[in-house]
């Protein structure tokens, strides 16, 4: 299973919880482990607060802090500061699914992270049986 | 599974290695991959060395100085330092088990990172069979 | 199953895509998930660009730059950098395996991070089916 996902700033968190809840349902998967992967090098999926939405405007500030946008980089297309904030939050995650359910902590949201947008992203959900 | 874990400081990694692998005997799981799973927003799991508490001390202290616990946090429940921290940690990690045991490399444990605390916490394992 | 990886600097990471890709050719796997599974504590496993060497190398210059070598550090051994980057890159990968190939992205290879080397180091393979 493939989902869309399109971005709209250089860098951004965006909430897929739904979507891929909705992608498990329509797969008619009951019980297992769901896989979150991002086929992208300048991109990363995470697990955060979706209450509040300051939550993910500031894990982005701070990571946008760590990796500094200016460097020696040696990478001539100008976006290593993507990759890397995409190996330190890594390409994919897992969560539990029950019932049909993606078994999620009560505050906790799926998100998609944008480190080199704006663009339009593939995310590949794949899900074994428990 | 669901395991217990009571941090008793704001930011500490607890050795949670004997408790996972208690629940995955007791469910009588012989071969697959376990997943720990932390249903929270503000801790995280790691593997990391088990032998030499320093080990987790120090990785606690750089986490705390690379990540500012003063900044222009829009989330105001102030907790947005253990946000971040849970995103570049991760809220899952892998393992594999073979004959009941969890395989680890020789120096290696898994940690529940607290990083707002002191809290009682709930950890979820799912194991799916190879 | 096990790969061996041979690491001839201090920090380096090493593309490991194609000997992953032979295992589990040879294994007669045809499709699921693979775990790539790191069991060391100074070392870890990520996904990024293979293409251009430079954002290997680039992903490294920085997190050298982020954990810092020298600090108040309790551990005596001196790799206590080594083993806070093992826990912000994390010790596994899992990709989607079908008809016997890695569902890996366009510009995606899987590399091994060597943070504590030069060492001949162990990587598990583990398959679970979809």
């Amino acid at each position: 299973m493939v989902i869309t996902v399109k971005s709209e700033a250089q860098t951004e968190l965006i909430d897929m919880t739904s979507k891929i809840q909705e992608a498990v349902l329509s797969a008619g998967i009951s019980s297992g482990l769901c896989m979150v992967y991002v086929p992208h090098t300048t991109a990363a999926v995470t697990i955060n607060e979706s209450a509040d939405p300051s939550v993910r405007s500031d894990i982005m500030m701070v990571l946008n802090k760590i990796i500094p946008w200016k460097a020696d980089y040696r990478h001539l297309e100008g976006n290593s500061p993507a990759h890397i904030k995409s190996t330190l939050v890594g390409a994919s995650e897992l969560i539990a699914v029950e019932n049909g359910k993606l078994v999620l902590g009560t505050w906790q949201g799926i998100f998609f992270c944008e480190f080199d947008g704006p663009r339009t992203r593939k995310v590949q959900l794949s899900v074994v049986s428990c």
